[in-house]
């Protein structure tokens, strides 16, 4: 069974440049690695109804959505909103995320703000996700899990959810490099390769640096599979003179 | 006059977790030098429908779309094909880049092998991408740019399509940093920023360290406004008893 997520990453800094997303590759390797196949990333603007729209493709289309951004307590904070907008549900202040709050803020003596307060409203119905590392929660409603984009909050966020997700079977994923070797010189043999197993998926990726070379990755869900792939692609670049480096990968 | 793009990497080892992607980001920050707003990113796997669909649904709804990924000469390089379907046209040899390929490996005393050909094998109507880098080029076809995956050939393709790009109003940015102070409690004063200034976009970022604190930036076509902006802020930080570190961003 192959169980398929999105991921919806929201910021305009991540747009205009200023940032460097670091939560897509992040969860990307934590997906993989508990059996959850990561179908699709999308990045768009803090603007409520591009943050729907893709939410609504997004969820009806994989088995989870994780989104990152937007749930602080400044003006450009708009995820929760935009997440209510598409379930069609009203914004609601959550009672026990009111609690956290207030309780967070009093051991560090500051008032709970309306902006503070803020971060309580939620789309009704949601449940929330524990926020170690600053207190304001997440939120999971139905398939779709609200984080922040802050890296840190957010990896304490994922590990927070990880119970819920259930994954399905785990790629396996072997991989060999030839320095050396221009990818274009194994490409048929790749191909027949390929063509030769179901059920791997065989990639080529040409090392970026001043020293040429290919390295070539099998992913299966059967272990054995990828192996044999990986054997014969081992094998292949023998046959064309050069010294293959297997690891998994 | 806003000019809006969208990116769409592509590529199973992005999705994987196995490669961090650079593109965007190097893209992200290339296009808003140049006056061009990006406004969505997508990452999909080697999968035709996959490439298809999302090329058609961002061709349509911006003035650029620029992709990275799957032009090489591996069975997983299937990107011509998919923009040939995303634009219903045939997938045909294109002569000049036949020539290019052919004038490449002659050089490296290579042959033409089908394989290395195949990368001459271009949606009908597509103009070329010239690549310093690795000979291979890319395509344009109507506002679609289709380029390499590895950052050092996607890097010098992006540089040669400059001239086919016009941006449009330059967004000007001004930014502002203060220590130790949380954004929660700076939360009123940017909304009362904001909504007292038109045409300016206050983006409100904690520093995610050991060090508590937050960056505000403010963007805008009118870069006075944006100083304007970003002034006011300051202002509200000192008023707080902080000590705010101003600079471009």
């Amino acid at each position: 069974m192959t169980v398929k997520a999105a991921i919806l990453a929201i910021g305009d800094e991540l747009l205009s440049g200023r940032t460097r997303d670091t939560n897509i590759h992040f969860l990307a390797q934590w997906l993989n690695e508990r059996g959850v196949t990561l179908s699709e990333v999308r990045i768009v603007a803090d603007e409520l109804d591009d943050i729907c729209d893709a939410l609504n493709a997004l969820r009806t289309r994989y088995d989870y959505v994780m989104t990152s951004g937007g749930i602080g307590p400044t003006h450009d904070d708009i995820t929760f909103e935009a997440v209510a907008m598409a379930f069609g549900c009203s914004v609601v202040e959550h009672p026990q995320a009111r609690k956290i709050l207030d309780d967070w803020y009093a051991k560090k003596e500051l008032e709970v703000t309306p902006e503070r307060a803020r971060m309580a409203l939620m789309p009704e119905g949601a449940r929330l996700i524990e926020n170690k590392a600053s207190g304001a929660p997440g939120i999971m409603i139905e398939n779709v899990f609200v984080m922040a984009g802050v890296p840190r909050i957010f990896q304490a966020m994922v590990g927070a959810i990880e119970p819920y997700i259930e994954g399905g079977a785990k790629v396996h994923s072997k991989a060999v490099t030839a320095i050396g070797l221009p990818e274009s010189k194994l490409a048929r043999q790749l191909a027949d390769i390929q063509s030769a197993l179901n059920g791997v998926s065989i990639g080529s990726y040409p090392i970026d640096g001043d020293e040429m070379g290919v390295t070539i990755v099998a992913r299966s869900e059967n272990e054995a599979l990828a192996q044999t792939a990986i054997e014969s692609v081992i094998a292949a670049m023998r046959a064309l003179g050069f010294d293959p480096k297997a690891g998994d990968h």
